[in-house]
């Protein structure tokens, strides 16, 4: 489901300074006779994966539409299922009953000024063999939306997100009563219906702008790789900001017997009835508008002029579904491990697509299966990883996380126990290694893409990337940061794949990997996302595939067997730190923003600036927003950096006296402590209004979707100007971050005992 | 010619702070006595100017097509000619013969891959009366192109400014032997022709893209005041950053007897063909091109993915025009001033047209017109200015300032005894008054601006500049000054309109005033600028032109009648070094950038983020620009604000002790000394290349061509990397600056001597 190239070149990642020693410095969390063992397992492990394996498994998985409740989504999960056990792996399937709306009727026509019927069809692409499978191949449409049959006038909201109903408001425009048609971009999809019902809206069209997913970017397809005319994106609008995974069984796995809500209690189904449509159908109700001129930036790469309206176009929409419960199929291997049988690596990638999804997902579950195939190998040799590996094809993850939230719910005490780290991947393609997570795991996987070579260059993934940020630095102290810190940074992680339960509703440490930056294109959620336009437009021989197959297997190969697991901390309060920084310095900004407004608003300056031909309602003055007591959580940060200094130097002290101390058993009680870090960073109450979402550093944004908010309590309250609830949740944040710098000074503390 | 409305809200303007006190205290260079009578005659004067009257002028004046040469040219000279004598006042008209080719030949085809014919012409619209007269309509073209009958693959080259030529070297990308398409914006039309000509181009096609002047920006006409799929901008390409005027008589008058050179000898026309189209006739072309995507700040508004090529898309390109010797007519008005007839205030407009010309030039043309008239109404009531008032209309400003530039060539010797300041206006429409010019003049603008009522607001037109900078300022610090500053700032002068001759070549302090900012459209220079347009979409109750002609007036009057020249020193001192302080920074950033590019070269940065299926060539390392020695260009600008500082205090002390000393006749002799203040700022050899360019201080750019340049001689040269040269040019800038300083500390001790 997620995009994950677009976000790569930003998203960017990882590796120690001191290249030049890597080979002879033990790995972290090593001691070095067992670094020298588990790097010369690790350099054969990378040899094993074959670029044409990974094409065969691509053109197997997305030959025929694969989606949710599909027969082949079942027999790939089966064919998965046999591949795994003829590797010699333990597999099974595990099924969970889930909600699947399909759609009975569409219907999206302009009725006034003119008659225009939308036609919500992608057409068949004679160079294309896999375009014409329509029979099998869902329509275009947002699962999880409204039934519903309204009408109503066009009102253009551009992305759909708050911010823009804002802007519609200085414009005078309201879209109560109205169907809003918002194009795609800007937040997750699942936003922009829910916002539009939040201010009164009927219906909502949103569709692909070609400046966004089209010509503007590039050739469309089939001549080059961007959205064509009559693409369509389809997708799910379910509201999982609130909660991902089936919407009739919040918290628990939807097994067969599990109490289900009833259609109409479940909180994740949209308000509103919301249909995806092409920007060929979009162009004829946007052309018909008038209104207000769209803000510049609002405007797309349609010839026309982009008005805001409402009206005089007049909209009928329809949508009705078939709400079903549907069968769907996790395959799931276990590795189990020699050493600490009871600490898993989880490892997964979903199988699912929206329709034959070469590269969404295929593209990343190709390259865990090779993953799967080379520790087959290698446990054949003679391998035997320290703790359990579980890995994971998840299904249904396209309409909402589901086969891996279902499972993280149904397994929750297990994992909250045994889980070490969870690391996934999806879509991925062309250039540059792209890594968020777990700022704990942030030094760790620096050391692991130190020792994957990118394809096209030659030099180590982590330099390529070390080198970009250099190039794409915004300010001179990026550059510098880029040039001096011995790690680079990674990103947080918001949601839109499947780590979600894993980090957000459990705590468990997690990452997410995948290559991009190089391979742009427009077939996302479309029918032309297929082996076709893959080999034709992303990484056409697979070089890049194998390269996260490396990664894949390197990183839990790695976590698997090191005595001390990995976790760092010092990266940890650097960051939180930051969190903490942008917190204030956004509360500020808006203080100061309001405090200019009203300032402005008394010296007449909007009055002045009206011009009387233009629409413009005249602002109000706002209350100032009141000094928030960031005491607690500043008190909290100081402890946490003591506590990550002490740990950091205890571990260097242990390494001194050489890997001995590593090797003692009472390593497994700092290693339980680890554990145990992600977890302590999570509340029981979950977050405001939403206690799925027990992470408090960092979760996807309410009003966002996929989009991280990191410490999002405070920063939520703050956006949302609940000024109380602002400061409970710096309190609670504060209290958070106090026990887990307790838990790292007691490992500290077990650590100085093992190296005595 | 010039598009003011486009500058306005970003070349605001100005007045001082104490505005409650402005009516008691006397106006700047008036004894209270003179200023109290001064004040009267200035009410009286502002309430005469009539919209009627505005609606009249223009309608005469847009009513057929009146370019230079044309029937209806010299038609609305002679009317005006003769309005101003049935006003009683002295008027003339002054000829001259210069160059102006019109085209006998246009042809643009698309020969590969398919064939198409560009229309190069702009239809008629059945709701605008005046857009069929086809047969008075000059077609569409570029004058002063060079003749010529090319062929060609098409290259995009996006502005044709040199920094897109330094991207297209980056993508591998040559010109030469190519026809390039260009679209208008960015810079001035004739720098496309120029910078593609150096670059081996061999001809130019410039296009209007919708995204700067079509459906991107609103509704097109005639439903809406933008740029229709036909609509083509007309337009001068001679070279005017060398020299404007007549290209055969540069520097001297093109009276009949003037000694011209051969055609062959001009340096003023372009050296390859160069046609304009519409986006129409454009969107063909840019169609059929291959090879890189544009890059993203290249993309305009057509429904294609912009390609840079070359080719496929070829193209045959021809002109051929008629090379004539034409006949223009500038209207003069002469109002002999009764205390000081040697010191001349002119007032200047354009009267001629690309086509009909409602907007541009009759917009200006009308507002000064309807001053004459107020002026002779004040004469017949008694009012005596106290110098000489000189109105003109000039002739031949599309082409390239010509009527303006011979008269200021053919009467220099006495403009430089005689000439205190020129004021011109040219388009004006709704919105915001606009005021760019002589920095010494900045507060005395200041004070004009504070007397003139907005239409929409009531506001005075300073204050509500003053609110609307507030409001847009970019920085906080920008706002502060917005609040606190007595003057708003004003920009300054390039080229574009009449100013240029008499700042540029002589040194004559000059002001351009107009309104805009609410009044955008594209009609610039085509068929449909004219009376239908303008009444619906521009300043439509001509209330805007009243207030242009109150401004335009009042500045007149307080100029002519003012004992003391109303010259400031210090907002100018402060200016300049303002000017010194972005070189500086400009010369820094630019070292700055090539050392962390060189750096960036040697770590293998670009090396690394070359993605292999995309074109980009590495960049070479390059020498690093040396440190440059600004102590002359220091030392000066001290000196300049010492004496700055030196004549406020002799003027404030000459304040206390009463208006007598103003009345004095020793103030002439400061007063002649204040009229060569400027003309101090011009050094005879001019600017490196352009030795018509006098003036030290402001210049249109090379590369810009109405774009300002301040301080030309340095800022070009470290822009072009002439090291040697900007040393050489910050040594003359020094001395000019040094001896202004000795001017000014002069005109204290002069004044200093009338105030005892």
């Amino acid at each position: 489901m997620r995009r994950f190239r677009y976000l790569a070149p930003f998203a960017l990642m990882v590796l120690c300074v001191f290249t030049a020693a890597s080979d002879e410095a033990p790995l972290q969390g090593f001691s070095p006779e067992n670094s020298r063992i588990e790097r010369e397992w690790e350099v054969k492990f990378r040899a094993i994966p074959k670029t044409e394996n990974l094409r065969e498994y691509m053109k197997r998985l997305s030959a025929r539409p694969h989606h949710l409740g599909s027969p082949y989504d079942k027999d790939n999960a089966e064919w998965m299922l046999a591949k795994f056990r003829e590797w010699g792996l333990d597999a099974k399937i595990e099924s969970f009953d889930v909600l699947f709306p399909t759609p009975k009727e569409r219907l999206v026509e302009l009725i006034e000024p003119a008659k225009f019927a939308a036609k919500l069809q992608e057409p068949t692409v004679a160079a294309d063999p896999t375009s014409n499978q329509h029979d099998e191949q869902l329509p275009t449409y947002n699962a999880y939306s409204a039934d519903g049959d309204v009408t109503g006038p066009l009102v253009y909201v551009n992305y759909g997100v708050p911010a823009d109903y804002e802007q519609l408001e200085r414009l005078g425009v309201s879209v109560k009563g109205a169907i809003v048609i918002t194009r795609y971009g800007g937040s997750w999809r699942g936003i922009k219906p829910k916002v539009a019902a939040e201010h009164g809206a009927l219906g909502c069209l949103i569709y692909s702008d070609p400046k966004d997913d089209g010509y503007y970017e590039g050739e469309v397809f089939p001549e080059g790789a961007w959205r064509p005319k009559d693409g369509v994106q389809r997708g799910s609008v379910m509201d999982m900001p609130v909660h991902p995974g089936d919407p009739l069984t919040p918290g628990v796995g939807a097994t067969p017997d599990a109490k289900r809500l009833a259609l109409s209690e479940a909180k994740t189904l949209t308000k509103i009835p919301v249909l995806p449509i092409s920007y060929g159908d979009a162009q004829p109700l946007l052309e018909a508008m008038k209104g207000a001129v769209a803000p510049e930036a609002w405007r797309g790469a349609l010839p026309i002029t982009y008005r805001v309206g409402p009206g005089p176009a007049k909209v009928h929409l329809k949508v009705k579904a078939s709400w079903d419960i549907k069968k769907i199929y996790n395959v799931i291997v276990r590795i189990p491990g020699a050493v600490f049988p009871d600490e898993w690596i989880v490892r997964g990638n979903h199988h699912d697509a929206w329709v034959n999804g070469a590269d969404d997902p295929a593209s990343g579950m190709a390259a865990l299966m090779e993953e799967a195939r080379g520790l087959s190998e290698l446990l054949k040799q003679g391998w035997t990883p320290k703790r359990t590996i579980i890995l994971a094809g998840w299904d249904a993850e396209e309409q909402g996380l589901i086969g891996s939230t279902e499972w993280v719910e149904t397994h929750a005490d297990e994992l909250r126990q045994h889980a070490v780290a969870y690391i996934n991947s999806d879509s991925s393609g062309r250039g540059y290694l792209g890594v968020a997570g777990s700022h704990t795991l942030e030094k760790f996987i620096n050391g692991v893409a130190r020792d994957i070579t990118d394809p096209e260059t030659n030099l180590s993934a982590w330099k390529r990337n070390q080198l970009a940020r250099i190039r794409r630095a915004g300010t001179p102290e990026d550059r510098h940061e880029a040039r001096m810190r011995p790690d680079l940074r990674i990103g947080a992680l918001g949601s839109g794949s499947d780590w979600t339960a894993f980090l957000d509703h459990l705590g468990i440490a997690s990452l997410n990997i995948g290559f991009g930056g190089e391979d742009g294109g427009g077939i996302y959620h479309s029918i032309y996302d297929d082996l076709y336009w893959y080999t034709r437009f992303s990484d056409t021989d697979f070089s890049y595939g194998r390269a996260l197959a490396q990664t894949g297997g390197t990183a839990v190969m790695r976590l698997a067997s090191a005595e001390l697991l990995p976790f760092d901390f010092s990266n940890f309060a650097n960051t939180v730190s930051r969190y903490a920084d942008e917190i204030k310095r956004m509360h500020t900004t808006q203080r100061e923003q309001i405090l200019e407004r009203n300032r402005q608003i008394e010296e007449g300056v909007f009055r002045a600036t009206l011009d009387p031909k233009e629409p413009e309602v005249l602002p109000q003055p706002e209350p100032v927003p009141p000094h928030l007591n960031f005491a607690p959580l500043d008190n909290a940060l100081e402890a946490l950096h003591r506590a990550a200094e002490r740990y950091e130097k205890t571990l260097a002290k242990a390494r001194e006296i050489g890997g001995a101390a590593l090797a003692r058993a009472s390593v497994r009680e700092v290693n339980a402590l680890l554990m145990q870090s992600e977890r302590k960073l999570t509340h029981n109450d979950g977050l405001p209004g939403r206690p799925w979402f027990r992470h408090m550093v960092y979760a996807p944004g309410f009003y966002t979707g996929y989009g991280v908010k990191t410490i999002p309590g405070v920063r939520e309250a703050i956006e949302q100007k609940k000024w109380k609830e602002a400061d409970e949740q710096i309190a609670r944040i504060g209290k958070i971050l106090e026990d887990e710098a307790a838990l790292i000074d007691n490992a500290a503390k077990e650590l100085d005992k093992a190296a005595r």
